[in-house]
């Protein structure tokens, strides 16, 4: 099992404070896992002959993976991009430099599919490897699931943090809109790309959230919600449930069992249609963006998209401004609807992705689950905890009302720890 | 007087499709223009020998000037920085390649100052070459205002299109937040940078505005609000006011009049405090955001940055995520009241600057009046007309609710109209 072998942030940090490793060592041991594994598993786009080992500072000998849609000044930037092949931007963006301030090494670069979009890249899932890690932060959620770093970066348009994560067995957390600084990626879609992180557990995803922002955002092993009575947990169920996979729709309710006997106040919501409809609005919001954000590169590089890519930015240029003002109407209403529905719960439960990782690389899977969330803005974290009969993991989604990042993170966790036992 | 050599967009355009000028040939007028002028007024930065002249499209013929804060492959982009001198990005900002897509030619990058900050460039004033043309939007307002380019394009962070066009007696237009596309700026800080426009009326820039965007932004000759009884315009009582200049005060006071003459409900409105607050919020959101988009920058090129822009990028590195989320508090509240004031009254009536643009380059000016509407998100407007008794022109500050930009720009049109009776 790919989980026993991952590498704990925690105990890596717990290790270094107590004097029992050294920022170098622990860089090291990441370097060693990287050489043994990487070539079956084809997480990095790039691996720098010599990091810049940082030493100083609360992130001092982490290890962290940067997918290759964040600008690097000292490593090359992809975009997963044949165009952007050695492209060297002048600057960081902004969360990598704020990773180093805070004295994170970057160790490399993670695969991302093209643009960060659909089309699939090489890496393959470590927990078996005829299946896909999901996408579109390919290399950053397989690179923790083979136990080859501690921490990874990617980013979510759709569902590209959280369907990863799911399929790998892995946390990835997707904080509220604009909680990380999004400046210095190649944006897809503005209004909708999100900066996330990875870990290999819960706990591990919020210490990094912590230690990266200087936020309290209380996922310690003492800061669990103490009074769980009094936090309502919902099973969501959306019309979109009844087409996911047995297994998933099994493990769902499972969770849900699992909340109650932990303690907390666990019922079933349903999905108010005005939440609905802002998900159906998903795709012209993105795609209208996507064919002006990446309107320059299709005037230039078209020969070298994928024609998946090239037109979906193409059928976004078509779209009228009547049409995108009109789709983010109904987000619009989303988000009154999901303010009202947070009145009712604290955090919904639903599942991170359809399914376990689809056969075959041919596709990165499909974030159906994933992109209201993401045009609410609302942070979302996928537990990990459960398989399918074939061992392949399988993520419970946890949802909290947009800003409630810290309450967001600590039932997680708690419910992590439920799942395990 | 600069005015009367300005180039008229919708002159060019209605001659253009009456098959009375050539798109080269209009071109051509720009390049003549900037031949005579640009050598006093040092409006450029960059002026490429042979421009790409758009021939098809809505801006077939339309030369336009790009601040040097937007991307463009085909020309340098400095970002006002010399730690960017030279540097060619690899593909245009989204706004310039859908200009180009729309037939416009890109005639040249205009001066921005270093990093759209407020330390001042190198351009000076048409009207009075003793003065700042303002910022940070400096080159493309002094290109309208010295009749070398019909339109342009700048960005405002705090006050960096509203101010300048102000002191350089044209329109500026900044949109609703993100009705025009941001990917490909250099930001300073995300959640404030906003597109805007510049030509010589405000029928230029909502003709502008319309033919980039393809948006039904109504504001041609025909389509001047009718019932104007209907339409509430608000002289704004903020306590800023008292400080601005004895003649601004009294422009504000003469526009307010003409407005009535020319048949709108005027009156007079006081300010919320909550708007007081979230202005007085702007600078701490403003300055922990460029903490973070510009610490890439500070990280490599310190010793090339202003003292000025590098403090205020250190500064901004120390606030506290506390303090920034208790300055979005602030802007929330803000927003709130705001949307409560604009169901009492349609359009605000505001000064665009304290006053005329000051003596020196030493300052671009004060962004006072217009940094709370670049936090709230909603559209303004410089409406040209006054000036005060040394011949500097005033501009009239027009806002209106988020997503009005149509009434905004047409009333702002008959506004323009009843200043010039």
């Amino acid at each position: 099992m790919a989980e026993n072998r991952m590498m704990s942030l925690a105990a890596l940090i717990r290790a270094r404070d107590e004097g029992n490793a050294d920022p170098k060592l622990m860089v090291a041991l990441s370097r060693d896992a990287i050489a043994r594994n990487d070539a079956v598993i084809k997480a990095f786009a790039h691996l720098p002959a010599e990091p810049v080992i940082g030493t100083e500072g609360p992130l001092a000998g982490v290890a962290i993976g940067i997918k290759d849609i964040f600008d690097t000044f000292d490593q090359p930037t992809t975009y997963g991009s044949p165009a952007y092949e050695g492209h060297r931007p002048r600057v960081d963006a902004a969360i990598v430099d704020l990773a180093r301030r805070r004295g994170a090494t970057i160790i490399g670069k993670t695969v991302s599919t093209e643009f960060a979009f659909l089309n699939p890249a090489v890496t393959v899932n470590p927990h078996n490897h005829a299946h896909t890690p999901g996408g579109s932060s390919s290399g950053s959620a397989a690179a923790i699931a083979a136990g080859m770093i501690p921490a990874a970066l990617g980013t979510q348009t759709g569902g590209s943090v959280i369907r990863p994560a799911s399929f790998c067995g892995i946390a990835g957390y997707k904080p509220s809109y604009r909680l990380l600084p999004i400046s210095g990626i190649k944006h897809f879609a503005p209004s909708l790309d999100t900066v996330g992180l990875f870990a290999a557990s819960v706990a591990d995803v919020a210490l990094l959230a912590a230690l990266l922002t200087g936020r309290d955002l209380g996922a310690g092993p003492d800061e669990q919600p103490s009074d769980r009575q009094k936090i309502r947990v919902g099973l969501y169920r959306c019309a979109l449930l009844e087409g996911a996979d047995p297994e998933m729709r099994a493990a769902l309710t499972k969770a849900a069992d699992m909340a109650a006997n932990a303690g907390f106040d666990v019922g079933e919501i349903g999905e108010p249609e005005a939440m609905a409809l802002a998900r159906d609005a998903h795709a012209n919001i993105q795609n209208y963006e996507a064919g002006l954000a990446c309107g320059p590169d299709l005037a230039l590089y078209r020969n070298q998209m994928s024609q998946l890519l090239a037109g979906t930015i193409e059928r976004g240029q078509a779209i009228s401004p009547e049409a995108y003002d009109e789709a983010r109407k109904f987000a619009k209403r989303g988000r009154v609807a999901t303010r009202a529905l947070f009145g009712e719960v604290d955090i919904l439960l639903t599942p991170s992705a359809p399914g376990a990782a689809p056969h075959g690389l041919e596709t990165t899977g499909d974030p159906r689950f994933n992109k209201l969330w993401t045009l609410m803005g609302t942070p979302a974290i996928s537990i990990p905890g459960f398989s399918d009969e074939a061992g392949l993991p399988l993520g419970i989604q946890a949802v909290a009302r947009f800003g409630r990042d810290k309450a967001l993170l600590s039932v997680a966790a708690a419910l992590e720890q439920a799942f395990k036992a």
